[in-house]
């Protein structure tokens, strides 16, 4: 096989083109197995095969530099560049990261999961390299889908007036991870559709030349067309058409199951049994209780940006919600202030995405939402330490982004019921921006009293009351403090108070107030990093006063592929640590 | 006069078109007189006069509805919706805010201060209008310099899908605060010098149908073209070309100084005196140093978003700085993200804005920046409660924002020595992002041993050594705690420690731990709001010990055009209040 003589770029450039056709078949049938065994990307990287192959012939990195969009589509550039084994062989195939990264090879430069990003990035290196006095070819490579965010449509209008070499490949396979929303993709198909040469052309809006490439995955087109603009003294774009999920017919028939996908078999593409989970879960629940809301209530309006799946809008069910479902495509300031205008406007919005990519939103969160006081409900998802673990998209810095901007609600629920009264509450009432942090865990019923209002903004529940101890213990993490509580009462004979906030952005002063009374400490747990978080909110309103306050949470950091349960074992998350620690700190 | 009978948008429709451009005329003469004695923007509202007589001679505002971008325009706007005094009578000119403010007018929808944001806005306004089977038509006002924002394109491209009436005013005046950056600023000429027909129409590119206007300021033409697309059933761009500070010769003539202005003399347009100021500012030494720096060094690279004035870089000082020197224009999340591809490739950026528009790159610098770990240095201008103080420009919400961002160091400089060695080492050093909170209060100089390294992250600086109580004094309230230390001396005999941290977003757990030996209470004190800043960072580091913390600052609120001493003292912000504070505390 010729991948397997494949050990960087320079490899690549001793094969003819027919040896390269070979070696993209390789690399395919490579891809699909590793991806009937291991979970991972699918439609990106089998598209995206040829042009990568036909990059490294033509370019030479590390010298020229390629920088990645989102990198999902990275997958072949990791087999080009000394990380074959990864995909060949089953034993290494956790060699690598699902994404760009530095720290395994010199043709990574940026670790990036967030999409958008890879005009500005290389823009920069391409900046720099002009001052420095280096040489060699940026290039910038970005998909369609990601073209539609606020900072990839910036980077266009900014690379226009770049007076240096600067090449950006436009990865055009037709599809975000759903289907793709705006004007701008119609006139995309418009050039398609007469081999690049339809008038308005935003690229060249932009300020930018272009060069279009029919097909895509030709490697013989594109080692043409990426050897034309090869060391071009300004910018310019190739757009390139390609097929996701090339070669793989269920990934071509149905782009958006198969954009992501778990381990499947490799005749019916069937989820392995192992993987398959037909419980009930938080994704659906969401989905199906807005369903309801939405045919009894028309003001009432799903928005997302991206990611409909998130909250288990699936094909069928966005046809369903019909004009009532706005999907604006990967644009996340977009859809928080498209919320923000149907709220004013005597609409219901509900916009949700997954927590690390509400941060996207987070000006016009403050701004066009906050300050106005719109009732929009954001949902979180995956806004817990139990929630992705991907250093790219850890949502649990959620908290500190979003709890203390003034006017938000926080809302943490600790289970499915109290997690819809939240949500019907959030969506009736018309005071505050209201963000619900969607549990990140297996759904689970209350054994407790479920409130219907939250009108009385930071009133805590107090799910069963002790003294000398309390545990605060918000969302994920009430079965974590109800489980330390039985431990304090089995083992030390302590008879401690229990409390679900419910709120994470306020506190309740008149119960901490109460608390001195008859309480010397108090612990609060917090599914997340406590810096900018839950507990300082706690803390600081005893700091003056004698009530000690243990938290338990993680500190300020970067977590990235961690293993869950040690992760929560090493910061003290369990309910035995939680009544050790209690038990040493004061009594 | 017309103007003084015009009470709201039915008076302008009884007016034919002669009396019109009279009213005009009455209009921009207040305008002016006003601007000459009331500090304010004069050339965005100069321009947009008679696009704002024909819109609401041809649309029936509120029934429909017209949204502004950043507002800076609607000072015309404002005259002909009931506030007409506020503009005419020199007593009433503080009855309206500067932005567009619903509290003010049933014309007014939402609170605006930052850029890009009406499209999207009024997109909402328009979906909640067909979804709960309201009528009238919906207007979004852009400008030409707001259109490089993200969340701009993002909302064309959106608006390109949408399928009802929905109406844009592209303002095109040609400016942005300084001059406009990138590729679409010479398409858009294209289209004014073609008479809106070139190729290559970056609002078609986004599915838009498209007229345009030559006389952006001619009210005949514009009634022609608002009539035109009035109760269009599908979205619409009407481009119209107007002249920034029209009938203002001196902010005809040099619009960029006459974006916003001080009070000034009507025959020369000088500052009066009583609004001058030539003492030494931290816009100019940073604009000074930096350009000493980038001599020294080429790989220096500075970089803002559209306010290249904010530290210091006049015209002649961009041309000074050269390649060096990079305005992208209004786009935040870019200027970041370039920022960290300029340090991944061997340049040394600085990146500047008000901390206020810091936040539009929320994500930006959690993920292009921080998870890189990329060395970009990031000066935060008016990040205090002595910064601006409009609801939507204040800027001490960056704290709670940033500072708990892994990885990025947050220092607070109390001297322009101490911001200097700062603004060097940052520079300098390869390993982490920095945000330097440059000081908002008049120059001052140090009267303390300043550092030159802050290697050691999270090392702050004793400046006198007490006991039993310690003040924690960042950056611009360090002489507040200075005085807060004599005050203790003088009038209580306490010799209280005084520690200058330097850092903001990392505490020095070793001196913190020595403080337990011999001080029983740290106050802390908060040049913002506490909750998500610095003070709970020392406040959780005591959390479970007998140490008493006591933290000076705000509450978590929005402020809105506040007095600045009022505010201090309030919040017991002063000397005096700190030191009685502290003695009923704990002694």
């Amino acid at each position: 096989m010729y991948i397997e003589k494949i050990h960087g770029p320079q490899d690549v450039k001793k094969l003819n083109e027919d040896e390269l056709v070979e070696l993209a078949d390789e690399m395919r049938k490579a891809l699909i197995k590793r991806a009937s065994i291991h979970m991972g990307h699918v439609g990106p990287d089998l598209g995206f095969i040829e042009p990568t192959i036909a990059l490294h012939y033509v370019f030479d990195s590390p010298k020229d530099k390629i920088v990645y969009d989102i990198s999902h589509q990275t997958y072949p550039h990791k087999m080009l560049t000394g990380r074959k084994d990864a995909y060949l062989y089953e034993e290494h195939y956790n060699d690598v990261s699902a994404y760009s990264n530095p720290k395994e090879s010199e043709h990574d430069y940026f670790e990036i999961g967030h999409t958008s990003v890879s005009i500005d990035l290389a823009l920069g290196m391409a900046k720099a390299r002009d001052l420095t006095g280096k040489e060699g070819n940026v290039i910038a490579v970005i998909g369609d889908g990601s073209l539609s965010g606020g900072e990839a449509l910036e980077g266009l209008n900014i690379a226009g007036e770049f007076d240096r070499n600067f090449i950006i490949v436009f990865n055009d396979n037709q599809m975000s991870i759903a289907e793709n929303h705006g004007g701008m993709y119609r006139s995309l198909k418009a050039l398609r559709e007469s081999n690049g040469t339809a008038s308005d052309n935003l690229f060249k809006a932009m300020g930018l030349d272009y060069i279009y490439v029919q097909n895509g995955n030709e490697i013989h087109d594109l080692i043409q067309a990426f050897s034309s603009v090869k060391d071009s003294t300004k910018p310019v774009v190739v757009h390139i058409n390609t097929l996701k999920g090339k070669g793989l017919k269920f990934a071509e028939n149905n782009k958006e199951q198969w954009h992501w996908h778990l381990p499947f078999h490799l005749d019916t593409g069937e989820v392995k049994p192992e993987y398959q989970w037909d419980g009930e879960n938080y994704s659906d629940i969401t989905a199906n209780f807005l369903l309801a809301k939405m045919k009894k209530d028309p003001s009432v309006v799903v928005v997302t940006s991206g990611v409909p799946g998130t909250a288990g809008f699936t094909p069928a069910k966005r046809q369903e919600a019909g004009k009532q479902f706005m999907d604006v495509g990967i644009a996340e300031q977009s859809g928080v202030a498209v919320a923000s205008g149907i709220a004013k406007n005597g609409g219901k919005p509900v916009y949700f995405t997954e927590a690390t990519f509400i941060q996207r939103a987070y000006d016009q969160i403050a701004q066009d939402v906050s300050i106005n006081h719109s009732p929009v409900t954001i949902l979180a998802f995956d806004g817990s330490i139990y929630g992705m673990s991907d250093v790219t998209h850890v949502g649990f810095y959620d908290l500190a982004m979003m709890s203390n901007i003034p006017d938000v609600v926080y809302l943490a629920p600790a289970s499915k019921e109290e997690y819809l009264a939240m949500l019907d509450w959030s969506i009736e009432q018309q005071e505050h921006p209201v963000v619900i942090r969607v549990p990140a865990v297996d759904v689970c019923t209350a054994d407790y009293p479920v409130r219907t209002y939250y009108d009385k903004i930071g009133k805590f529940t107090v799910t069963k009351q002790g003294n000398r101890v309390a545990i605060i213990a918000p969302g994920t993490f009430y079965t974590m403090g109800q489980e330390a509580v039985q431990l304090l009462s089995e083992k030390y004979q302590v008879n401690a108070t229990l409390i679900n906030p419910g709120f994470v952005s306020h506190i309740d002063e008149e119960l901490l107030e109460e608390l001195k009374k008859d309480h010397q400490l108090v612990a609060v747990l917090e599914d997340g990093v406590i810096e900018g978080g839950f507990s300082p909110k706690i803390g600081m309103y005893y700091a003056n006063s004698d009530m000690k306050v243990l938290a338990f949470g993680l500190k300020k950091a970067f977590y990235d592929i961690y293993d869950t349960e040690a992760l929560l074992e090493e910061n003290h998350l369990t309910p035995k640590h939680i009544a050790e620690d209690i038990m040493k700190s004061c009594l």
